[in-house]
């Protein structure tokens, strides 16, 4: 599985009027808080790698039948590895849902890990020509669309990236003005 | 919140025979295994640290009404610190359910933390005199019964303990034969 994703600093209210004159699906909105840990035996900058807890709540379910109200908090932890190669942009990556949040924390304080940067987002999902496409408001960083879908094959990858730099263009956005530094990495550089 | 607990070595079947003719309630059996870390950046046999994945099956679901059949696996992690003073057997613990145990390995693995050593049992569970009372047949150590009960106040303590060896007593088992080491421990002194 392979992700296609571009991300452009963008006008949120200008692509959601544009979003809603194609008659694209609104999907959830999802407030999204995300802490980046240091570990007490690597520099996870030299080496590529990131330990996150992402606090997850659903504040607008969309024209999804959920019913937004009585979803509690999500919690995610995720491991990204360093990149295999230098060539691909291929990581190993873990991640898995866990009940209680602040146990974890607590598990990675006992281990010696600190809560090293929080990044926090207000996510709002649009379904459009075959693209998931997230409007992203991240507190200290500005305003972002990102478009993705994920392939099966490697050579989907092209024509993917095809599609999705003319569904950006309908969105009126650039592709030219693509993004590629994390969310985390535009708030350290900015800070 | 004080757990009070007592663990002897038992033959298994003559507690459960005993635990029928005093019309104990049977809970569920579960297949409990126990991964055990070692940390990349400490000692833990010498910080007295333990960090841990369990894995656990209900296999058979007592006189409960859960239908044990439905139960997948359960997944959890726990963190228990050091000691916090010579006096006390208090440790700061944290654990949290998990959805997914392989990606969570996953995590540990990619952080440099190495599985050292896994603790299997059968622990099955019965409910007298308002004792929990777990028979635990412990792989590659051999069979024990634990009777616990969780105490609010520190003054409950001593008379909770003189009535878990009274119960205990009329289960036909001896509380000056418990055994302090944990299953890791015994396992590993074993090994």
């Amino acid at each position: 599985m392979y992700e296609v994703e571009i991300k452009v600093p963008a006008d949120l209210e200008t692509v959601r009027d544009r979003l809603r004159e194609l008659d694209a699906d609104p999907g959830e909105t999802r407030r999204q808080r995300d802490v980046y840990y240091d570990a007490p035996h690597r520099e996870f900058a030299e080496t590529d790698e990131a330990l996150r807890i992402r606090r997850e709540t659903t504040i607008d379910g969309g024209d999804t039948h959920r019913d937004a109200s009585t979803d509690g908090e999500a919690v995610r932890l995720t491991y990204k590895g360093p990149l295999l190669d230098g060539d691909s942009k291929t990581r190993t990556e873990h991640e898995t849902d866990v009940a209680d949040g602040d146990e974890l924390a607590g598990v990675l304080d006992g281990l010696g890990f600190d809560p090293a940067a929080t990044v926090e987002k207000r996510r709002e999902y649009w379904r459009f020509e075959e693209f998931t496409v997230a409007l992203d408001a991240v507190e200290g960083v500005g305003e972002f669309v990102e478009i993705e879908r994920e392939v099966d094959a490697e050579d989907a990858i092209d024509p993917t990236r095809e599609a999705a730099i003319g569904t950006l263009a309908r969105l009126g956005l650039d592709a030219a003005d693509q993004v590629r530094t994390s969310y985390l990495g535009l708030l350290l550089a900015d800070g």
